[in-house]
């Protein structure tokens, strides 16, 4: 396993369930034909983004794992027999909803599931209101294709959740997500967060020498409340290499499957230059659980 | 203290001590003419990088703090009313060396120290042999401009140095460095080394929303042991605001004075729309102190 194709799936998502996951499903067979052995899917693939209001009725957008959706990609995984990692709004119980990445092995199986750790609120992502932080913790879920180190969308801006796959493992760190342009931000405010969104990842692949994979929605949606101005998801999921190089790039506002081939004896070359993990001073990192030092 | 005026001073260095600190002290008076509050020398700015070899006569060119230099820069703080950051070979005691910034109020006294907790060591940065790793930890230094979070160098690779810093008060992020070229690389591994370098301080900006201040030395200089083919540092000292957007940038060849003007505020307007810090799992991140999780 000297080399690893990875495939990402950016579609923009309807009301339609049924159309999203046929995009998605289409997707992943564009990216088999290009060679993948592992996809990755965007947050929440199944559902337009409905967090942007606090409406208890979404929570009819739940579902179990396994459920209809592990099935239906399952089917595919083994039909195409390659990797797939899923976003899933997880009904765990009645009242108990995670925000959850599913992985998928090739014979079709749940290989391991990720609970997203960080949960952000801020207006036009409600997210608090929908998902239970994780209980899972940071760990990697084991492959035929590797060690995925999997985390979702706002766990991105946090290096510990980054560092903490690493340690545990991670062979690629893996990212979907849903975030967007607010319509009535400046053009300047608009770049800043995009380049931010992809600088602070490309920063996970340097200071771990791993390979990042982020995959975001694309497509404008509307503000079912009429708040906010709706938003415009960014698109722009890339593959970065251990050093943080881009190795590819979609663009900010289409349907696109983007397909990189990875060198996985990259890590080992990259850290025997960068040894970073050699030097951590675990000795002094105590006051990383705590909220403030002050 | 609404803003603040930071300059940043890259030269190059040659044997001679003397020539090295009259283009600081002079770089210095440049950014004080242009307004700065806080000038930011960049790492071992007395010396060449005498860590291209491990050469035991190298120690004599440790000083004491306070010491020779605290006092020569303490007398240009004093007459300038600035705040200075040194970056210096300290001598503690026989076979006791850090390496350590320091920060001088403007009256010239010693605010605070920083010793580099971080330690590298790979083929012509050859600094386990030198610098015995910090033991003042993590520690924000207070100063009439605001805390400075003073790191040095090689801690810039890491996002718990940042994130440290920034829990315990820090207001800014500042990094003397002496990075650069090896001449033998090929230039797209130049160039990443370079991107990298940079994205991953930007990054720290963006984690916690603070400006971000790289110092790096710029020039050739040979290897005295002729074993490699030298350093040709890159330059490209920059300042990121608070959202990692680059504000000012140096050329990579240069001796350069770069000054810019940073709103204070922004800090509270960026963690306002990016509250990365509600956010933190301080739960599930003890394994931050574990040097590998298997």
């Amino acid at each position: 396993m000297a080399t690893i194709t990875v495939g990402l799936v950016q579609h923009h998502c309807t009301p339609e369930r049924n159309d999203n996951i046929a995009r998605s499903l289409d997707g992943i067979r564009q990216a088999a034909a290009q060679g993948a052995e592992l996809v990755v899917l965007q947050e929440l693939h199944c559902a337009p983004y409905f967090c942007q209001t606090e409406d208890s009725n979404n929570f009819d957008l739940g579902e179990s794992i396994p459920g209809p959706a592990t099935e239906t990609f399952g089917e595919l995984a083994r039909e195409l027999g390659l990797v797939i990692v899923l976003s899933l709004f997880e009904k765990r119980t009645a009242g108990l909803y995670h925000n959850t990445a599913v992985v998928l092995e090739k014979d079709g199986s749940i290989a391991g599931c990720y609970r997203k750790m960080h949960i952000p609120d801020d207006p036009g992502y409600y997210e608090k209101f929908y998902f239970t932080p994780g209980d899972l913790g940071f760990t990697p879920i084991v492959t035929s294709v590797g060690t995925l180190g999997v985390l979702v969308c706002w766990d991105q801006w946090y290096p510990e959740a980054a560092r903490l796959m690493a340690l545990a493992g991670a062979d690629l760190l893996l990212y979907p997500t849903a975030i967007g342009f607010d319509p009535n931000d400046s053009a300047a405010e608009q770049q800043r967060q995009r380049d931010a969104w992809i600088t602070i990842q490309r920063s996970h692949a340097i200071a771990n020498g791993l390979p990042v994979i982020a995959v975001n929605r694309s497509g404008f949606e509307a503000d079912p409340s009429q708040v906010t101005a709706g938003a415009r998801f960014w698109g722009s999921s890339f593959v970065a290499g251990c050093q943080g190089e881009i190795r590819a790039q979609a663009s900010d506002a289409n349907d696109e499957v983007v397909c990189v081939t990875l060198d996985l004896q990259r890590t080992e070359q990259v850290r025997r230059i960068w040894p970073f993990l050699r030097d951590r001073r675990i000795d002094a990192y105590a006051d990383m659980t705590k909220r403030f030092i002050r």
